[in-house]
């Protein structure tokens, strides 16, 4: 999928929202359980009632790898069954990679080519040669680590290089990488007034940004920092709206918790 | 398995080799994809006979990812035959992984819990909270990317931020961590001559040393720079054991590989 189809969509739906599908199965409705494939049928709950108010979803493959090859199996069912039901939708594998450029090169097999994700979120720590292998990919997107909604980001990322921060740094740094077109960036909604600098470097890029909800980011101001000519904005909610009942009435609460995100979007989009 | 326990075993077995499982189906012997599982019918022959000549074993967990469900299988049956054969040996999940703390969480239960790991390779650049929950397990390692063996590491990890490299941030910013005790670092042996500061921050861990071999690092600087009084070095050769021949005669070539490198350790190991 191209940038100017997503915003396409963005436009159609008249919503920017992402849902994360971060499935733990203490946190699921019980009465699934017994299901034989418990997780996949989690999702594709959560996904027949939220299509349409949302452009894209995003499996944290943590949530997978836990649970072994039986998360393996849900997580390609799930991106398969989005794949086929709803191609229109934008997929993000939050894998949060990064290694030398042959083991790059093989995560990225992994994720653009056997599970046919749009895009994959990747660590910037190892600089350019661990980031390219997975740009080279025509139509995929590489969604780089910037600005993270956690604590630990004012570790590292906020520390001054040159009176720059470490995160503006890796901002300029990878427009200079081949391919860096296909480049999108992960921002914390938690640092919103950090995004007016951010749009100043990547005034095209889309920004992924977690946060909004369980990590208390605010949307509004994520609109007011972070918007583009494009919108360029892709907001994550995971926790507030897959968890938002554990009832059997899980997937119509999620969908109710979508569709209030849904409509403030579409408010901000109509300005 | 305790540092001092890892230490025994390197004054035991005169060596301090870890050998890399980076195992690709377009370079293993072609008799073995006939195998049901090849991967694995690769890594027990290579174990079969290396194991007495190295003290850790370090998958790199891309090459098993690349080929989905069947890749994951293959990665459980090895660590399960390392762990129930050589159970003295160290294992390594390299996976560089890093994300917010419940993610985190979920990995560390993943390969610490599940697949019975010794330790992980993660990265910093999500700060405190997204290494803390690996290292809250006890007898288990966390191994932080600290100055890495490629080309990229010149992007970010060197950039200075007060005087210091940014790599020595993250050194001595991880010491002031919870259970720090449990921490390992990856230094890229092709960062020799970086060691002896590395050392003054760090002089009692471990560094698990890539590099040598395929990307040119150099054992012997390695040794000189980056030896502690409890020998503290992992140095790692993958391809350069794993693929000494691709006939049917793979596994005693390596063995051959392995055998050259333990016999250069004996000797510096002597001194």
């Amino acid at each position: 999928m191209t940038t100017l189809q997503l915003t396409e969509q963005i436009l159609k739906k008249k919503s920017f929202l992402c849902i994360g599908l971060d499935v733990d199965l203490d946190k699921i409705p019980q009465h699934l359980l017994k299901d034989e494939d418990p997780i996949f049928a989690f999702n594709k709950a959560i996904i027949d009632t939220t299509h349409h108010l949302c452009v894209a979803y995003k499996p944290n493959i943590a949530f997978y790898e836990a649970y072994g090859i039986k998360g393996w199996k849900a997580l390609q069912k799930t991106i398969n069954y989005i794949n086929e039901n709803h191609p229109e939708i934008f997929t993000i594998a939050d894998a949060k990679r990064g290694d030398i450029g042959n083991t790059s090169k093989m995560y990225a097999k992994a994720f653009f080519e056997d599970l046919n994700f749009d895009s994959i979120t990747v660590a910037p720590y190892m600089g350019k040669d661990s980031v390219e292998p997975f740009l080279s990919f025509q139509g995929k997107h590489t969604i780089l680590l910037t600005l993270t909604s956690n604590p630990g980001a004012l570790d590292f990322q906020v520390q001054k290089i040159d009176q720059k921060a470490f995160y503006q740094q890796v901002l300029e740094i990878s427009k200079t990488w081949s391919n860096s077109g296909n480049l999108m960036y992960v921002v914390g909604a938690t640092q919103a007034e950090s995004l007016s600098e951010i749009r100043e470097i990547v005034p095209d890029s889309f920004l992924l940004i977690p946060g909004v909800g369980a990590q208390g980011g605010n949307l509004e101001d994520v609109w007011k920092y972070g918007k583009n000519s494009n919108v360029g904005l892709l907001v994550n909610s995971s926790r507030g709206i897959i968890y938002a009942s554990s009832d059997e009435n899980f997937a119509q609460a999620a969908k109710l918790k979508a569709k209030e995100l849904q409509q403030q979007m579409e408010e901000m989009l109509k300005t």
